[in-house]
């Protein structure tokens, strides 16, 4: 930082490089609102006052607040590029990311986590990468890759922010030496606990794990702030849990929360926005406006210990948005490092493409045939049942199929033919609904009511893969999703279109309304959210740490 | 930290090596109070639950609490060495200080850094020195070093923590070249800004200040909050700030406060304490008390950067304290990283007295005549008025010398011969009163109403310097300060006893009961607070930032 010449600029003795007059400054450490002009400088706010500037931009009254910080995503849930993904959501006021490439290393490893960083490198943003830390996620996972605590390290060295979310909770709790030694190569830990408590979660936060965003509720959420666990409030496509958590946050404690969308779907993202949605919920919920700001800034950038960032004050970064209303509609103004971003929705910044040829055919599947696709009920079976808003199943049992649709999590890195069958409940398909997305591995998973649509449905996935829909015996969705079978080469409008006209052929097969089911979907292959779930091996108990059957 | 250790302590899969059994622990993220046992393992916390352990601590419903920080003090105000000094305060709960060494600084440079530093190594407390910024205080003062900016870089690569209260901010706002370089060595740097507001303000803040501890009103934290400062609240021997603040602390902004005690003399720090003071006044003040032991705590080591200490949560240093009250009384027992250090009031440690003689016979004066001491009045003069807890002064003027005292700063570092004099209201001293400690060059400092008191308790001072009071010509109380002229080399009872003595011998001379007369004396030379000083070269106004007349 030039300091002279912010103290020049604050003083008034020169002329701001910038000057914002006259805005309702959002003051998230004093708590409420000051209205004054903001003074920029080499990037940087000089102060907040009375201000002239070399150029001037007429605030006419509205809120300026600090730019947003999603505490913890996965850019390749919304299927699309990160340079895609940032032209998205910078307009919407979200300049910081703690991003987990953790979905495309478990296809392509350490090069898929490069590409990413490429792919952001000069957007005006600050993306923060964090190692993966469970790639595959459990000992039990196919995946197309494994990072060891050597991979954390060289990902030290090339710039990763920190550890990734530790779902291997059961290989912690078990001082897995290859966990233990990836703990210890970052300062920064982000975790992931669902349902982990007493004295299991004080192992857990004893060994630097900083962060939960898998609580569900606000006993859960407290139990983690008292150990001195930081909480992030997610707001995803299908897991959302800021309602149900908003009654833990007090006025001792909120200092303690962020907020993170995790998996976001495109549609969600395009349509209602991230941390933006995020503060609009919580606000709904009845929280004071400008703490909810503060949950959504400050917080995020002190729990990470990134300084001068996250408050419109002097010294820190002179990255705001102008907004109408302080949390309702887009932001007319984003501004990063002072210089305007985004106006309108639209993105004033090009994408930076980087080749991607190499995160491309990356589908690999053996000779199918239909008879795959059967699975005949043999007396009582075990069933998966799924339920709105969120990613935990339950197990239960049925004697017959009624109501029932089959799923199948088929090998894809290797052709190795290993394919997990499971009778589901909660969908409601008719016809088949096949896709590249299976947490964590990325597996195919494939879900219907007959042999025929589900086979149809994965043979469209080509080797690029994607999302394909079949009914009848025919293919009336496909979206191509060629980097990594995860994510669309596209452009976010033009994979927003196709993705969009899947999800309506989705709808035509689908008839539970209230679940989001290629997201859903691709959750029901993830052994590390309870309660039963279904992998390349057969059906898996998370509570039970034990498969119920193979094959 | 043993990873493996901490987790199978905290499962329960191993015995802890110590239990702390049945206390009601003081959560400072939650706000609240668990009941339950304290796990402790390689000096850390491993969990808060049911536990038992190797060694178990009866702690009989007692309070837990994480040990507090003094965020701003001076060792040398108690002038005692420092190792004396943490004798005193760790058995009241004190384990974490930011200690600016600027005192002995001021008289020997670099040298008695290393001193303050060497004085507490091995110690049971985490004392983080910081580089004095100021050395002199400005540019006027006549100081026994000069510390540069290359003297900053050379602290931070001998484990100086931050850059000591920046209280040179004319020098600051004017853009010195000094000043800034030593803010580009520094990531922490403390400020002290009294009165300052508005855009001066911002610019302070804009260039990295991260403190206050000055603040005397609400309206002055708020102000500095808003900018993102954190304020530090003061309660010292003369300047009591907490009281004046405590109505800015809000549910919002509680997190941006801290305490701290700046300047504490040894009686009160013997009797009252010191953070534990800083929280009993804000409980008494109505604030809630786990609120204050947050911001005693867990708010210091954040704002500082400070991982993993502060709470008694998994994964921190075990560093607390057992009290039978929550704030009121001594606390029972304190630990730190796990082994107890200090037991109903006494430590369980001993000093390290490192070789002082270095540090010895700095008081060097010239040849003095009564007639030094003499300032007639001429016409209308001016008048320095003081007041009770506050440094600030009042300029004001008189005609005659009635109900005044006349008050010397005469130079001590180089035996140069330069003495200011000047009127001063609101001791009311009938006698002479001199010691070697003036802020911040600490020249010798006289007061009294006739030239024979003045000069016999000036002669009295010798070559290692102290505090020395005289009535009609004869000296009736003497304490030395052999190390610097600033602290005694005696243990904390023997020199407490020495500055009762010299205490009852001020009242004796002395009959503003209201005021501290040996610390507001040490200060009416600091020419970086308000209004009017003197120092050894005149009466110099620090509003106007000019001399009103010199000698």
């Amino acid at each position: 930082m030039d300091r002279q010449e912010l103290i020049n600029t604050a003083v008034g003795r020169k002329k701001a490089e910038l000057v914002i007059k006259d805005v309702k400054v959002v003051d998230v450490f004093g708590g409420g609102i000051i209205r004054g002009d903001i003074a920029i400088s080499g990037g940087r706010i000089a102060g907040v006052g009375s201000y002239s500037g070399e150029t001037e931009v007429a605030g006419n009254g509205r809120y300026a607040l600090p730019c947003y910080y999603d505490a913890h995503l996965h850019f390749e849930s919304a299927a699309v590029r990160p340079c895609e993904y940032l032209r998205l959501t910078v307009p919407r006021g979200v300049t910081a990311y703690n991003a987990d490439p953790h979905e495309i290393a478990n296809v392509c490893g350490n090069a898929g986590v490069d590409f990413m960083m490429q792919d952001v490198a000069g957007l005006p943003a600050d993306v923060h990468y964090m190692m993966p830390s469970c790639v595959p996620a459990t000992s039990e996972d196919s995946s197309g890759a494994r990072l060891s605590a050597k991979d954390a390290e060289e990902g030290r060295r090339k710039g990763l922010f920190g550890l990734g979310e530790m779902m291997n909770v059961p290989g912690l709790l078990g001082c897995d030496k290859d966990i233990l030694d990836k703990l210890d190569v970052y300062d920064i830990i982000d975790g992931h606990a669902p349902s982990l408590g007493g004295n299991m979660l004080s192992a857990y936060a004893a060994v630097g794990v900083m962060t939960d965003h898998e609580c569900t509720t606000a006993e859960e959420a407290e139990e983690r702030i008292s150990r001195g666990m930081y909480v992030i409030m997610r707001e995803g496509s299908q897991a959302k849990n800021v309602r149900d958590l908003i009654g833990a946050v007090t006025a001792h404690n909120y200092r303690r929360f962020m907020f993170c969308t995790d998996d976001r779907n495109l549609e969600d993202v395009s349509e209602s926005g991230t941390i933006d949605n995020c503060v609009r919920v919580a606000v709904e919920c009845g929280m004071d406006p400008v703490r909810a700001i503060a949950i959504a800034t400050i917080n995020a950038f002190e729990a990470y210990g990134i300084k001068r960032k996250g408050a419109i004050a002097p010294g820190y970064a002179a990255d705001f948005m102008l907004r109408r209303e302080l949390t309702e509609g887009m932001p007319d103004e984003v501004y990063y490092g002072g210089v305007k971003v985004a106006e309108n929705g639209v993105p004033l910044f090009e994408k930076r493409l980087c080749p991607d040829a190499g995160m491309r055919g990356t589908v690999h599947l053996p000779a199918l045939t239909e008879a795959d696709f059967t699975f005949p009920m043999r007396g009582t079976m075990p069933v998966i049942e799924v339920f709105p808003h969120t990613l935990y199943t339950k197990l239960s049992y049925a004697a017959g199929a009624e109501g029932l649709n089959v799923m199948c999590c088929i090998e894809r890195h290797r052709a190795s033919g290993e394919i997990g069958h499971a009778y589901v409940r909660g969908f409601g398909v008719r016809g088949g609904i096949a896709q590249t997305v299976g947490h964590d591995s990325h597996n195919v998973t494939v879900i219907g009511d007959n042999a025929r649509d589900m086979f149809t449905a994965v043979k469209a996935l080509g080797t690029d893969g994607g999302f394909a829909v079949a009914k009848d015996g025919a293919v009336i969705g496909r979206a191509e999703l060629e980097i990594a079978g995860l994510m669309s080469g596209k452009s976010a409008s033009d994979a927003l279109k196709e993705r969009k006209a899947v999800s309506e052929a989705v709808r035509r097969v689908c008839s539970a309304a209230e679940i989001e089911p290629l997201m859903l979907l691709s959750f029901l292959t993830l052994t590390v959210i309870p309660e039963v779930k279904l992998n390349t091996k057969g059906l898996f108990s998370v509570t039970e740490n034990r498969y119920l059957y193979k094959g």
